[in-house]
This record gives structure tokens, C-alpha cells and sequence, in this order.
């Protein structure tokens, strides 16, 4: 049965009823992990939901950061080192990426305790996620302020790509349903996905073919 | 074969080819229409793949706009009205959700173009998509400015949802995939999900639970 939902109604819901269904409302995103290093060489692993894309010219990606959650530990190292990884997330380690979420200590990393293997490249002391098909190294270059609900939105630059090139077409398109790379929706529900269908450059006066 | 591509690499790529490659690193997204009206009447109507989640308490999202893209009616007529919909797109009417992106001159509502239906709700002059599924009402807050490519996101407050309360689980989960809504990738391409699972909250020393 359809019904409408004002921001007043919302407010009133039990509050983990009305967490699951705002979160539910953000749709799908691609959740990432995203690896750290502090300046005492403790690596830091941590998923999350919040990857979106900035711009083509540079590459851009932005990551919503809540700063007093879990995720302040990769905000910290990110602060200090400016460079992280974001590492794609398929279903064959889909738990243990989620596990990452768990509050662990400082001075713990969770590549150990969720047993996902560290990974590095080009002698840099920045962790990969070996089991990833999909790894980015990523700068950060500027925070943006969300007054209205104190988080931080990083705006971040790719200067690295590793991927499987046979799941790269012709002109570009990089598959990922074919690899398995998840989807997120809400707080905890992981999707598989499949291909319906690319379609083309749109233009007045003709319906969209598909490619 | 795995392969690695440095900033270098991805920017000596044919342009096209350099875009669909990086706009496929923007993983899933929720592509969404959204509806406007400015003031003189006129309705629009344009897919964004740049929907995120901001945040719960209160229930907040961005967009992000490119103000010299086919983009700006929908900026104008916000800048105006502050107010818009948000309208989620299921395959049944995927091609015309597309069909919104080509370049219709200003005047024209992609509405009538495109043939999906206006729908109204609370006596408000606030043009909603009657086939989508899941629709909110939002109010645009604030601007911020993304320097490094001269973008816009758009921080944006739900004020109203209007949703089928079948898809809503006991804990208030809204099953997008169980309704066909689907997710996009890149640029062009769109894909249905599958739930593969839901887990429970992380905790140090144990794996997550299905729920």
C-alpha cells in the first residue's frame, strides 16, 4: 500500500526503525575499504558506505566522513599521510570486509583481524587489500564542512589503478558485475548485480539504443 | 590480466575512452529523476547518477552539479524554488528515465517528452514522477564548492517520502531490489540487484551474523 512519510512522521519512528529506513533511502552505493597507515606503521582497514564520484577531469571521488564514529581512525592517518587506498569489495570476501566495521582498538589493525592479506606496491608503505579486484590509490586533497550535521566530505584524487584488463571493454567500460563487485544498500544488506543494459548518448527527438 | 595505471596512464587515454573509464570507477550509484518547476510553470525532469547519503538525524543527501552541464535547469529552477522531488527509477521505465538527459531546449518539460506521467501531491505545484515507486519530497539547504573542478553538491533535507509499506521490513528496511529499482554504473550502463544478504552490527571477535 503506498503512503506518505513527513519529515515529522519519520522523526517519530523508534529510533533503530528510523535508522534502518533513512539509511535505506540512500539507495545503492559501492562499498569500499578503505586502507591506512599511521606514523608509527599500524595499518588501518575500514568499509565504507559513503565512496560517490566528484568528477572525470581529474578523477575525483568524495568520502563522507562522520568524525566522531568508527571511522576515525582513518580519518586520523588520512590527516597524516594524506595517502590511503580504496579497495572494491566482492562476494567472496564480503564478511570479513564487513567485519572492519567492528570498533577495534588503536593499535590493532583489522588486515589481521579480519584475515585479509596486505598488499604493496612500488615500495610505498601504503596497504592494498590483496584479495581486491578492483585497488586505487587515492590523494586526499581538500575536506568540505557539512554544517548541518558536522560531517566531513574528503574530495580525494586517483593516482593509481589496478585492475584485471579483461573485464575492460573496447571503449572504456570497466565490468564489474562480471567480477562480482558487490553493491550496498542502508547500514547492512549487500547486493549482487547484473547487467541490463548500457544505452546511448541521449538526444532530443530518439529514444536511447542500447550499446 | 592485472595491470596497473598510474594518473599519467589514465590521462594519456583517448578522451573518450579516458571518460567512460573513470566514470566506471564511480562503482553503483542510485541513479534518480529529479523534478522541478520553475517560475513560470514549467516542470523539468533529469537523471542524476550523484545521489549520496549524508546522514540520518535529520535525513540528509547530496548531489553533485556540474553547473555548465545539460544539469543547469534543474540548478536554476532549485536556486528558485528550493524545492524538488526525487523519484527512484525501476527497469519498467528505464529508457525514458535515460530519454531526460538529452539536451531539451528551456521551455520544454521532459515530462511530456519523455512520457512519464506528472503526478501532485498536498496541493503543491511539485512535479513527481507517477510511475516511480519511491518518492521524496526535498528541500535544498546549502552549496557547497568543489574547487578543484568547479562542481556544486547540493546539501539536501527529506521533508516527505512516499513509498509502497509492503517493501518495509519489521526493522525498517526498505527492500529496493525485491521492486525492481535498479543501480547504475559509469555513464550508461544499468543494472537489477539481488540481495545476497544482510549482516549484523560488528563486533571485535566475531564474524557477522546474517540477519
Amino acid at each position: 500500500m503506498f503512503k506518505a512519510f513527513t519529515d515529522q512522521d519519520i522523526l517519530s519512528f523508534e529510533q533503530r526503525y528510523r535508522t534502518t529506513f533513512v539509511n535505506s533511502l540512500a539507495g545503492y552505493k559501492l562499498p569500499v575499504l578503505i586502507g591506512t597507515v599511521n606514523s608509527a606503521g599500524i595499518t588501518n582497514l575500514a568499509i565504507f558506505n559513503s565512496y560517490f564520484h566528484v568528477g572525470a577531469h581529474p578523477p575525483l571521488f568524495g568520502l563522507v566522513v562522520r568524525p566522531d564514529s568508527v571511522e576515525r581512525h582513518t580519518l586520523t592517518n588520512i590527516g597524516e599521510t594524506k595517502s590511503f587506498t580504496v579497495n572494491f569489495i566482492d562476494d567472496s570476501f564480503l564478511k570479513k570486509a564487513h567485519q572492519t566495521s567492528a570498533r577495534y582498538e588503536s593499535g590493532i589493525s583489522e588486515f589481521k583481524e579480519v584475515d585479509l592479506k596486505e598488499e604493496y606496491y612500488d615500495n610505498q608503505n601504503l596497504p592494498y587489500v590483496a584479495q581486491s579486484k578492483i585497488k586505487i590509490e587515492a590523494r586526499n586533497l581538500s575536506e568540505l564542512e557539512v554544517k548541518e550535521n558536522n560531517t566531513i566530505i574528503l574530495i580525494n584524487e586517483i593516482k593509481k589503478v589496478v585492475l584485471n584488463t579483461d573485464y575492460v571493454s573496447k571503449d572504456g567500460y570497466i565490468n564489474l558485475s562480471a567480477q562480482n563487485i558487490i553493491t550496498s544498500q542502508g547500514l547492512d544488506a549487500y547486493l549482487k548485480t547484473d547487467l541490463i543494459t548500457r544505452l546511448s548518448y541521449a538526444k532530443p527527438n530518439k529514444m536511447p539504443d542500447e550499446i
